[in-house]
């Protein structure tokens, strides 16, 4: 006979086990800058530590804190240890954190605006907050033709934007019959730009040979001529432009494409113009670097950015913009009878499922609402003016140390650097620094070089754990 | 001038709030019982009661939670109520809400193995005990040549398999040249199966018109000999037969498609067979009901249910197991120059953003884990025969009343019923039962008829809910 059921939800059991939850994720920020910031563990060893069955009677919490510490822990790599600079940032905050606890608190699936009306309209009011503070422009505003949606990543908001511009190049009337073209549709991007776009087109169904991956200049920005000419020559075959990305902040260097120029070449074509600032959009908070991250915005067709990198919430937070969202809901809303209902067919209302691939949703906006507001304006904007004047400074120490070089225009809080004794020494060190356990990076490829990669933006990190990163590079060296 | 900046992680304030969180939490589970189980707002309410503008200057806890009190609680459809028959579950439990709390307060992210190796074997290892204890075949064990994964929802684990299958229709040649077709690809589904099938193909650039809807049964179960016969139509002229989404368990009724006969069609073309068992996996926990449930698994590609409905875990937790993870982590990986290291050079670990449309990801396996060591799996049975004995008890009270009547062969614990006297009767009722805010019901149609679901799964739902439930109805009727 099974024991008496544990009950699946005691408050009071709660309210004790959840303290100590909170305490152990307190202790765990005290302690994180002690801990070396990359695991340390071989492949294997995580596994190896847990029992090859699941428990057929529950434990105790104190069994499961214990495992953390010895098995969990162990095989992090630390991405909110102060002295992680690798890839980009995924910053969260306290707010973000008890704001996602708030969303799994309470339980509630947004799928329609039936299903909780306050969590599409939280979702749909933050991100018209949101799209202000930033200074976008009006079209993405919920209250015209568009409005914003919360997605898990800027890949899946990549994805998103290429079914609505498949949908608005088939037309309306195509819906219910036939997404196929007889017309092949083409889409483009920079040779810069994120791994996301070719594989959202591989997803949708449009194959690497109709992503037409337009060069770059030195500078890493797309080549808006040769993207206008590609774009020409695809129509003069008779081929369907349908789609260009275009990357403000680009993950390699942090290259701005030029938005404005792009947008003229798409408007020429009807093609779909999808912004993704994924990381740099952030920086949009302060006007002083706002204009070349908005530019050309006022033509895009979508917009997006992940607050989940730079901007303190938790991951999963991409905030995505449409400036239309005919084609978005066309594409993607399903309406089988089990989910009629009258709130739906007053058309007074959004129902986010229509708006992404997942029919089911969580009540994200919670996170983003609790960072902006017990966080404030003035606080995230003065983090990102403190994480670039880091990097700018980070970037002087290079440029002084004659057995460095800057690799690419440091952006924002983003420095590509490497020795100049040449790209194996730059490996090498890479592989040392990060192996010393007090900071991380990461690398890319800038041109033929094998840069080595520092980005700022970690909640914890202060300006001397950027100099420990130089200390630790120019020790190593 | 910004004020001083708000620390974004301060520890000492994370335990305090955090407390007040926790608390704010237990309470609502405690009163949630005795709030209307739909919001009754209108369209608009919510909005209307927050500021146009997001704050500048921080705000405190007390203010946020006091909206959360005046705004959002009165804007919830409470998923988590006893009363909660709508839909399917989204049952949580406290340990999983605990284990999300985890993994937001732990902020890793889980991209590559090395960006924090505990964040994939756990979720690797979990998976694994998950299979054995639903029964499932050893193909889908990540020790041979498949293995599990997390995704968010059974409509994006459709879609992965979609593009899996269509992966390894083109070929493993294709990879870097071209995933289109000269031969046309189609996919079959039951008319009964959800809308996220035809949602998914369309996502994946492959329309309704190559979806082949196959006629079901007086049962509500797709009709397998027409199956055979569609696929041989379409081979015969020419056509790829790629993908077949047969489901255990329908949204509408939890029709139980006949997975074997299926199973064997779709082998006979070669096929990728994916099963959604998205509400009914969970019951598989359970040996008395195993058997229909995972029948033909052993043949099945894919294989897919979400722990978020029916088994304690919160949204979002869709678990999807391959039996050869090749063309999976074909189609779908992408190694960019920024994301090489050696620990996926080597070929000893997975890389989950191989398996997935996203590249980040957050540690959803803590919250399974979690829920699988303080419930354990014996609780999380017991659970399942309580909500099938009184659904099984409910589905005879509707019996005997000659009022009513059973509209679908009750599944598991779900009961499709309505009045003899007509649709429009019982949509009337429904309008009544669900105004009067003690119960929540949906609805759907079965064959011809309008009918109400009732499905019972909440955490909190005890048999005296299901009662009232049913006192609801036969009062009002």
């Amino acid at each position: 006979m099974p024991s008496e059921p544990v009950p699946a939800f005691d408050p009071e059991r709660f309210r004790r086990e959840g303290r100590a939850i909170v305490d152990w994720i307190a202790d765990y920020w005290h302690a994180v800058a002690e801990k070396p910031v990359q695991s340390p563990v071989k492949p294997g060893w995580v596994r190896a530590q847990l029992p090859p069955q699941a428990p057929e009677q529950p434990e105790q919490l104190d069994a499961v804190l214990a495992d953390l510490d010895r098995v969990i822990v162990p095989g992090l790599t630390h991405w909110q240890h102060p002295g992680f600079f690798a890839y980009f940032p995924a910053s969260t905050s306290g707010p973000s954190i008890l704001g996602e606890l708030l969303s799994a608190g309470l339980g509630v699936q947004g799928m329609l605006w039936a299903t909780s009306p306050a969590c599409t309209e939280l979702e749909t009011h933050v991100l018209d907050w949101l799209r202000e503070l930033l200074g976008l422009p009006d079209r993405f505003a919920s209250t015209g033709t568009g409005g914003g949606v919360i997605l898990d990543s800027a890949s899946t908001g990549l994805l998103t934007a290429v079914v609505a511009a498949r949908q608005r190049a088939a037309g309306s009337d195509v819906r219910d019959d036939d997404t196929s073209h007889s017309r092949q549709l083409v889409a483009y991007a920079s040779a810069g730009a994120h791994s996301s776009v070719e594989k959202g087109l591989r997803i949708a169904g449009i194959s690497r040979q109709w992503l037409r991956k337009i060069a770059t200049n030195a500078h890493g920005q797309m080549d808006a001529d040769r993207l206008a000419s590609a774009m020409d020559a695809d129509a003069q075959a008779g081929r369907i432009p349908f789609f260009v990305a275009a990357t403000v902040g680009t993950t390699s260097s942090g290259a701005f494409d030029p938005v404005p120029l792009i947008a003229a070449a798409a408007r020429r074509h009807g093609a779909w113009l999808h912004v993704d600032a994924a990381w740099a959009g952030a920086a949009a908070l302060c006007p002083e670097f706002r204009g070349p991250i908005v530019a050309g915005a006022e033509a895009a067709d979508s917009w997006g950015f992940n607050p989940h990198k730079w901007m303190l919430v938790n991951f999963d937070c991409h905030t995505l913009w449409v400036a239309d969202r005919g084609p978005l809901v066309q594409a993607l809303s399903m309406k089988p009878d089990y989910l009629r209902n009258a709130a739906t067919e007053s058309g007074a209302v959004i129902d986010y499922s229509d708006w992404q691939v997942p029919l089911g949703r969580r009540f994200r906006s919670l996170k983003l609402w609790l960072t902006l507001r017990m966080i404030g304006a003035a606080a995230l904007r003065q983090r990102i003016r403190d994480h670039v004047l880091w990097a700018t400074e980070f970037a002087g120490w290079v440029r002084d140390d004659p057995r460095f070089e800057i690799l690419a225009e440091p952006s924002l809080s983003l420095v590509c650097f490497g020795l100049r004794s040449g790209d194996e020494a730059s490996a090498a060190l890479l592989d040392r620094v990060n192996g010393e356990g007090r900071v991380l990076l990461s690398s890319a490829r800038i041109g033929s070089r094998h840069a080595l990669r520092l980005a700022v933006g970690g909640t914890l990190t202060r300006r001397e754990d950027v100099e420990t990163a130089w200390k630790e590079l120019s020790r190593l060296a």
